[in-house]
């Protein structure tokens, strides 16, 4: 292990998202579909949800996207989001969750409720379903319409990319390959989603919540399989921190906070939740790299998703299809 | 109001049960299809789950269906699932829940991976999706595949329609009209689905829970809207019960009792809760019926349903055909 660095490098979402939305605007140019639309959906008070809204807005507009924001009750919900699947000025539809925050069901049938092709949230049984099986493609063997990953997850592993923990000399599918990392939150919207992800592309990753802890692995070959996962009842922080090149924390508690005594010397830290897990000062004498928030590089997501499922739409033009395919091969 | 009936009617669900499974067997025999196979996956030991494994097991036997249990790990049950959908041999399938109880989100994900022509319990997105909005076909407008419900708020029906709470004079789902019914529960696979499926043939229901009261009614027309909901925030059980003319209870506490003394004098009363909801000696001085279980009505409807995605089917006989499409017309 290495000496605890004199420096831990601080890196703000900002620079990360910026690229991003460099690379949705070439996009965009080339696919040639003038302004998108996100209609968003807006069903509730929540404070951080209403944050949400604010920042894609902001976000949208910024990036020459229409922006469409719909203030609904919960009852008119699901009536006014089939009418957004079937309206064709329509291009993605986004919605600010929690619906009922004591029925975590209803809010999945809500999710349910959204058209596969304007799921810019890739929450939809198909995309999740193909992101848990290693599978890109919504329209095997054609392959012209790419599936879509969730916001959150795709933009922590575009965060592990820019900051090099996936090695580029290694083959895709393998370039976490001897890494170990761990998640702690096991949402079924963040924490399960990339751990699985992560597991997928080679790593061992240590996936941590309150009801217990497990290994996710990817099992034999490179991408060709299903990740594997196992239960490892005895372990706790104390296990697997100190082996953890990688720790990433999502717990959404104002006062919880990674023991830091723990955190081994040169890991990379990353905070998804809406509170700092980490506690800024001390982190920062143990981390080599410390990721404050992600917030920005979601959203920066969300519109790469946008961008994508324009893409994946069926046109007549064989140039805009040959840019269609193209867009966003990498990722 | 009714005076106290001297005799409270106490129904239990064997009678039921017994007349829908002789009308099973005679759809079976029309459209002649062998013995149908339920694939059932236990990945728990959940003590009530593995019951009601026992419990279809031995209803299955009995009735001359093939009941193939799959004792299989949580982390292997997406795979398996995959492996049964799409086998031939396998008709239908059925998990029994909780796989994760920490984890209500996980269980969603497995519920969309069970194939929807083989989903004998009615729980992927698109059956409850057509039973929301009261459609009756998953081929419109051909209509020869019939959607499913799921088996409790169906079994609930049969045992109201047995008890002639669905008043057989009017127009089909017009049935309920004038009647006013609390439903104690709103679960996303029992209890909204049930207050849904009364509201849409005519009822003012009150669906009550933990986080509040809500008013579903049928809106405008007959059969050709959704219902509506609203939030009845000052409504406790003190307004809503005395009030009903049937107060169905799914509560899964054993100390949990229905207030006896708000119960209206001859009013219908029906536990699906694994624990008795009611006091039993008082609430017989009070409702005209009272229904203590309905367990065995539910595994009925689950071979119903069985059934129903057989004759779902497509076939080369015009005769099947007739028959297939006859299959439980009424319901």
């Amino acid at each position: 292990m290495a000496t605890a660095p004199k420096n831990c490098k601080v890196i703000l979402p900002q620079s990360i998202a910026t690229r991003l939305l460099e690379e949705v605007q070439q996009t965009l140019q080339a696919i040639g579909n003038g302004k998108p639309r996100l209609a968003a959906f807006l069903a509730n008070d929540d404070p951080a949800a209403v944050k949400y809204a604010e920042w894609s807005q902001k976000t949208c507009e910024e990036n020459g996207f229409e922006f469409d924001l719909r203030r609904v009750g919960k009852e008119d919900l699901e009536e006014e989001l089939r009418v957004a699947n079937e309206d064709n000025k329509v291009d993605g539809i986004i919605i600010y969750y929690p619906i009922w925050p004591d029925n975590i069901a209803q809010d999945n049938y809500i999710k349910e409720t959204v058209a596969l092709e304007k799921d810019v949230e890739g929450l939809c049984f198909r995309h999740l379903s193909n992101m848990y099986h290693n599978a890109r493609y919504l329209d095997p063997p054609t392959n012209l319409r790419k599936s879509i990953l969730p916001c959150t997850p795709l933009g922590i592993l575009k965060i592990l990319e820019h900051v090099h923990i996936y090695n580029p000399i290694l083959a895709e599918g393998n370039r976490l390959y001897g890494k170990t990392i761990t998640v702690i939150n096991r949402s079924e919207v963040i924490g399960r989603p990339l751990a699985a992800l992560l597991a997928n592309d080679g790593a061992n990753v240590f996936s941590v919540d309150v009801t217990g802890t497990q290994l996710y692995t990817r099992g034999q070959g490179i991408k060709n399989h299903r990740h594997q996962v196992e239960d490892k009842k005895d372990y706790g922080l104390k296990e697997v921190l100190p082996v953890s090149d990688v720790i990433i924390s999502g717990v959404p508690v104002e006062s919880y906070k990674v023991p830091t005594e723990l955190i081994r010397d040169g890991a990379v830290c990353i905070n998804f939740s809406a509170y700092r897990n980490f506690d800024g000062p001390a982190v920062k004498e143990k981390a080599s790299i410390y990721i404050p928030s992600v917030g920005k590089v979601t959203v920066a997501c969300l519109l790469r998703n946008l961008v994508r499922l324009v893409a994946n739409r069926p046109t007549d033009s064989p140039s805009s299809t040959e840019a269609r395919k193209e867009a966003f091969t990498e990722g």
